[in-house]
């Protein structure tokens, strides 16, 4: 996902009673046991390709490393094609062999891997996996190649054990995720019949907690802006000047503080028109999850949380629209004092968008408050940036059931239902092209350190994860 | 002075009477008529010396500039030394021969000038001093090397003519103007007894508009802060923890809202106190002035002007005191979206002081209002990193009688009384520490690019200058 780094905000309180459920059927845990050494062998031999899609030096580890997971795909009992795009390639799966009218599984997840750097905070090398305390440390070990390689294992396993899969599967692993899927959704659009599929399966997000299963319900979108205010024609002394010519900066300052009232409700009109908000029982469900907002203050650092009037810190995060500022420029920055009457002022903002919000009508309600609010004396600016939809789980149906069941065989506790507040672009992107239900049904864990140094999976995530999906293809086939 | 720029906000209409009055005496006239060419050769000698303060390489070039003008202050009648200080040194001349009981005036000047780069936006080099339609182009000419060397000229014009000058005079040349006069104040405090004066007189300011000679009334004050506003120790990701933190950056924003109100008043309780609002004459006098918002306008390449409601523009600027963001800084401010909750933020953030506001006030003022505005969940600091005094001309008594009416023999007309948005730190200084009135008498003109490529002079106002200042000795004597 696009998170610069993960939330670590859990802390689960011991009282927390765990829900024993069923447990995987015999035969198919019996193979794992048996090939669970393999298996992180072979996780290691992936991780140790530095498949770095940021950086043009590490091109061809990144084709190797595409080659790589094709070979382990044919392995597992798929046929595999690598195909090229106009970055780095797609590796493409595919297991045909279910009964006719059997429903098709799109399995998505990522090859590729954020840039190691900086090198010097990582405990033990990023590209030689290490394992500590039955954490998995390595770059990518969590983001995505462990939970991209368990789903290929999962497969293997199913196949080894029942010579058969319920449900055609298709694998799609791209080499750009880390890079803004700059060509995923052409190479979707471009083979959008053969990719057709009843549901899209996706590992690459975090469990609420350690031991708490957990089915994502919701993504929020985004808008992000830019806001420029220009006012004299270069920096003016702000003694000869000042007082006498509007301030950018200052303009800037007084229209940001116009987007939210003292609540911190955001103030632009229109803004919430399309927001559907949580039933009780959603609302409910996260209050019972365990969080504690004390734990999560200390994580961040802040002096106290904050937020919008009314909700909790998760449902601020999750089921509420937000509007920030990323950042800010104007005159001079530097050490000291230099008495400058600035000639423009920059601020990026961005909303993050909750369903139904559309980035489009956002932007349009953002820029019509702005002009609406922009003092005389400076020429004001929004230009849109970046955006994507919100989405929300359907969390209803067959796909969805089963993987309840499946997640509840390998843990041993029914799984929780949580949101995420950062956004997955390409969630939206198979939902919007391909039709199909996506399930996100992660295996990492708060604290795991994707995008920055020590990033790592536990071992035992990374085996209960093939568990569940190989009890989601049981649940699959017994429906 | 401390300027970036100086200002070039005139536009003299056409219909400004001249008024005619008493011209220089004859023999003074005749002296310099028949010196001029030569003077303006020592000027150019003068300014071939790159006397840059602030460039470590060029401290050779200011030593061999103030070596350079104590032997032409030498040449002038009047002793000179050379005195080291920590930075650049002081030239100190002096005549001591006047009748027992005669006042002594002090002429402060500077010899340093100020970076010349950008050298490819010069027309001419900048130290190959050149004249083009009157205009003298070379670094220093009107900053302040040409309005110091008409001083030394003026009294070397009466010593030769008259023998003896009415007055005792201390001519004080410092090499640090343009890097913060930083051992000036020492040097004044340790030679406090031998610079004892009745009277300091500053030419390193402008005249209003061409024609039009120009006595200082006013120079602002300055109280600079710095803002800084802590929230999570780390910055955090928009998405995923964006709502439930607040945002330094938009908390800033927040505050700096509230030091305004909606007509442009500052709006931190007690900020206008100790304000001397100006006469009702005085203000007449401002309105009198040859002014045009729309000129003023134009040359900002603001899109319209703006400030507080119920003054005019040079009020404005002159009269009132502002409260201005020198600087923003927060987040990820390059190019394109990142998604980023900024950890910090951060504004300079100044006030212009007039008469009678003390720095020290406004900054407990200052550090009170924001504390009691700074929002809850991030930690708000207010430094002081700079300040000076307000300060404002007696006008009156004889110092001034003279002035008048020495610059009105120089120039043919009335001068002027005009005020000045800007800070000149030394005027509280010589004030403060050796107690006499100071007098600020400029020949430079608006337009001429101080501390700018292409820096200028008008010949005319420095063979005027000269014979202005040589008057003003003639009008002292005759007191």
């Amino acid at each position: 996902m696009e998170c610069a780094t993960r939330v670590t905000y859990i802390h689960i309180p011991s009282n927390v009673a765990l829900i024993m459920s069923n447990s995987l059927a015999p035969d198919l845990e019996r193979w794992f046991t048996e090939h669970d050494a393999r298996h992180l062998d072979e996780l290691f031999a992936f991780l140790r390709i530095p498949s770095v899609s940021a950086r043009s030096e590490h091109n061809d580890d990144t084709r190797r490393c595409a080659d790589w997971l094709a070979d382990a795909v044919r392995a597992a009992g798929l046929t595999a094609e690598v195909h090229a795009t106009k970055g780095h390639p797609v590796v493409l799966g595919e297991w045909r062999g279910a009964p006719a009218g059997a429903p098709t599984v799109l399995v998505y997840g990522h090859y590729d891997v954020q840039p190691a750097e900086p090198l010097d905070l990582w405990s033990s090398p990023p590209f030689e996996p290490t394992v500590r305390d039955g954490r998995l440390y390595a770059r990518g070990s969590v983001d995505d190649k462990g939970q991209l390689y368990l789903h290929v294992k999962a497969l293997e396993g199913f196949l080894a054990v029942r010579k058969s899969l319920p449900v055609n599967v298709i694998l799609l692993a791209e080499g750009e995720e880390e890079v803004g899927s700059e060509n995923l959704a052409e190479f979707v659009e471009a083979n959008r019949e053969r990719l057709t599929c009843d549901a899209v399966v996706i590992s690459d997000s975090s469990m609420f907690a350690p031991g708490l299963p957990s089915i994502l319900s919701s993504l929020r979108g985004l808008a992000y802006f830019q806001v420029d205010v220009v006012g004299p024609t270069s920096d003016l002394h702000s003694g000869s000047y000042g007082g006498s010519v509007v301030n950018p900066a200052m303009a800037l300052a007084r229209i940001l503080a116009t987007l939210h009232d003292a609540d911190g409700h955001i103030a632009i009109p229109g803004f919430y028109d399309a927001v559907q908000d949580w039933d009780t029982q959603a609302r409910a469900d996260i209050r019972a999850l365990p969080f504690e907002d004390e734990h999560f203050r200390a994580e961040t650092g802040a002096p106290s949380l904050g937020g919008e009037k009314g909700y909790t810190t998760l449902e601020r995060i999750w089921s509420r629209p937000t509007c920030e500022v990323n950042g800010l420029l104007s005159g001079y920055t530097g050490e000291g004092a230099k008495t400058v009457l600035p000639s423009k002022a920059m601020a990026k903002v961005s909303c993050r968008l909750v369903p139904d919000q559309e980035p489009a009508a956002i932007e349009a309600l953002m820029k019509a408050h702005v002009a609406r609010v922009a003092p005389a004396g400076v020429t004001v600016t929004v230009t849109h940036l970046h955006g994507g939809r919100p989405w929300r789980a359907p969390l209803a149906g067959p796909l969805y059931d089963a993987a309840r069941r499946a997640l509840a065989a390998a843990f041993g506790r029914e799984p929780v239902i949580v949101g995420e507040g950062g956004s997955i672009p390409v969630v939206g992107d198979f939902q919007r092209i391909l039709g199909a239900p996506v399930l996100l049904m992660g295996f990492g864990l708060p604290g795991e350190n994707a995008h920055a140094p020590d990033e790592w999976m536990a071992v035992e995530n990374f085996q209960k994860g093939m568990r569940a999906v190989s009890a989601l293809y049981e649940e699959l086939g017994a429906q």
